[in-house]
């Protein structure tokens, strides 16, 4: 191992106490030596992805969350409501590192030619447990940068990339041939756009606030309805109509959006047919949850006929799904497209510590669109700016 | 075509007005002449399944109905509610034929073999427009009854058996091992529970009704699960986890239950795995919706994981999937065992003309357990009796 690695480093953790306070806090963790096949990254950016405020923060009361400890080692407790805690059951009492995904330098590198060749580059990697100032990952599982390239560049390389190409894959193996999105605007939300639009897939973006319509169509976005607007049912049925869509892939998931989203699809197939069936048209009309910004119930009010579903979407069962060979195939075109279609931006960056502070956790924390923060862990705990790209 | 059969015939018409009026009749049709490949059948029995009564009467207020004109010609009106006029748009002004099966005597065959080879036999049909007193249907498309088989007892071969059937085969097709059936009391849920017995697949029924619970438990079921009961959640774990059910059919569709269903699975799941995991277990969880005995919106809490579905299930799109080779494998099964496994009973039979009266209205519009009934077109139009079996 290189003499500049310490033989200690900071590691982020989240706690769920047995008395409903959430702990998160910095624990200093061992700087492990890499084994045969296993590279050691200096973690420099790691993103806050919707997906990772869960683990995070486990449900807790934010509004409520107090800070205690030093500038370096912050303590941040929250009192965890009732509701939230029976689904945190199995983990009450185990501090658990965070982070899915990151880039960073490999200082230290094993004996195999896998890990060898690693050395010194800049690698992505979706390992979990990214907090951290160091990591210890096989080298089969990093994204090698191409040189020159920022590990901030990289470090979103994982997640969303792979999760809008998974939304095309499933679109295409479950025999549709045009999608809906929600909550479009986001950062997955454009980068579905860039995606579909240079595979000329038809894509509708549902956003809700003004300001988000306006910066997908400035964006080329061709169909964007706004379902805070009293026009949104048509004009969802008339892009609907155009498109053919009858896939949609839903950040929100409670509330009746999904359910409006199959109404309208239903009511834009049957205006293309003439006859009645009091079961509904036969098109199998599609809804997948995969975030829950809404974390309320989710209504269906069941007026789309026999042929619909409606079920929760996951990257990681879905690559196992279509196997290591495709995986590598996409992973591929995210290498290849990382500066351009897979492109991510951040509002800021943040330390571990930084992390940590309410006003930090008041932005990043909301999942709104142009919010999304970057954890750097080589900043000091003072450091971190906004509005970096 | 023989003598006795009359120049002309009843058949039962459901019409929807624009003026948001629900009108029942019987209609004077004439008989038609069986081309080379049909049979005509004069129908004996056709049953009420809840699969007919949206049809029939399309969501109309059935306590505000009005029965006018003759015994032998009643005409029955309603009023139907805002709400449910929408997705009747397509049939306003079509009066509709009404009964998706039954079984006859064919008084009449064409000149081809197949249809040669029916005639003075009492079949089973599956041609939607049974409430009629005859039918002209293909001749591939009757199931002919074992020689001395009486109609009323081949009345139910396709639905009910081939609905059972289909969950069965979907079970298997993806890749479950158990079932969950709800309003398992009904004549659909203990021929299911006679096919499940039969075929050694672990069935857990669920129930609302003290009385459906002894009726079943009677009837030697292993799992009854009472929803309106305090210690529901609880006894519907334990059987999950007992029987490893991931896959429910929900005939309900309203209401929290398919959610409720969801969240016991993925806590029996959850109960044999000792890792935490934030998006749940990996186990895929899934309920059909095959029926709305409640038609309210479906309520669904998420609590659940990633790994989950809900959906609609049709028989005749899953019928159209696996094929006729595979249909004609289940129909033999449903001939073979017309008697046991897929026998039906009913309430009462009824006239075609007292299937209009308010009176049986309210008994066979309930769909509640042992309310079935079956239409005997032959019947004139005061007969008609209850507990026939």
């Amino acid at each position: 191992m290189p003499e500049e690695t310490p033989a200690e480093g900071l590691q982020l953790r989240s706690l769920v106490r047995a008395d409903q306070v959430l702990e998160v806090f910095l624990e200093t963790v061992t700087v492990p030596e890499p084994g045969p096949d296993e590279v050691l990254v200096r973690v420099e950016a790691a993103p806050v992805n919707p997906s990772d405020l869960g683990l995070l923060f486990g449900g807790a009361d934010l509004t409520a969350a107090v800070v205690t400890g030093s500038a370096e080692r912050p303590v941040l407790t929250a009192p965890i409501p009732d509701a939230a805690m029976r689904p945190l059951a199995g983990r009450v009492g185990a501090p658990m590192p965070v982070g899915n995904e990151g880039a960073g330098l490999v200082v230290a590198a094993g004996s195999s030619a896998a890990a060898q060749a690693l050395a010194g580059k800049t690698v992505a990697v979706a390992g979990g447990a990214m907090y951290s100032q160091y990591r210890l990952v096989n080298a089969a599982a990093c994204l090698q940068l191409p040189d020159g390239t920022p590990a901030i560049d990289g470090a979103s390389s994982f997640i969303n990339p792979m999760t809008v190409l998974g939304m095309v894959e499933t679109m295409r193996m479950e025999g549709h041939t045009a999608l809906v999105h929600t909550a479009a605007a986001s950062n997955l939300g454009q980068m579905l756009g860039r995606l579909c639009a240079g595979e000329q897939i038809p894509l509708v973006n549902i956003v809700r606030k003004q300001a988000d319509e306006e910066l997908l169509r400035s964006a080329g976005a061709g169909y964007v309805c706004n379902s805070a607007a009293p026009e949104f049912a048509g004009q969802l049925t008339d892009a609907l109509r155009e498109t053919g869509a009858t896939l949609a892939f839903d950040a929100v998931g409670g509330g009746s959006l999904a359910s409006q989203i199959l109404t309208c699809m239903e009511a834009a197939v049957s205006s293309r047919s003439a006859s009645y069936s009091r079961y509904g048209s036969a098109v199998h009309k599609q809804v997948y949850i995969y975030g829950s910004l809404d974390r309320g119930p989710t209504q269906l009010t069941r007026t789309y006929g026999m042929a619909w579903g409606i079920g929760g979407w996951l990257l990681t069962p879905f690559l196992q799904k279509i196997g290591p060979a495709e995986v590598a195939r996409l992973r591929s075109k995210v290498a290849a497209g990382l500066a351009t279609t897979f492109a991510s931006s951040y509002a800021g960056q943040l330390s571990l510590a930084g992390a940590l502070q309410p006003d930090a956790i008041a932005r990043y924390g909301r999942m709104a669109t142009g919010s999304k923060f970057v954890i750097v862990p080589t900043l000091g705990p003072d450091s971190g700016r906004g509005e970096c790209r």
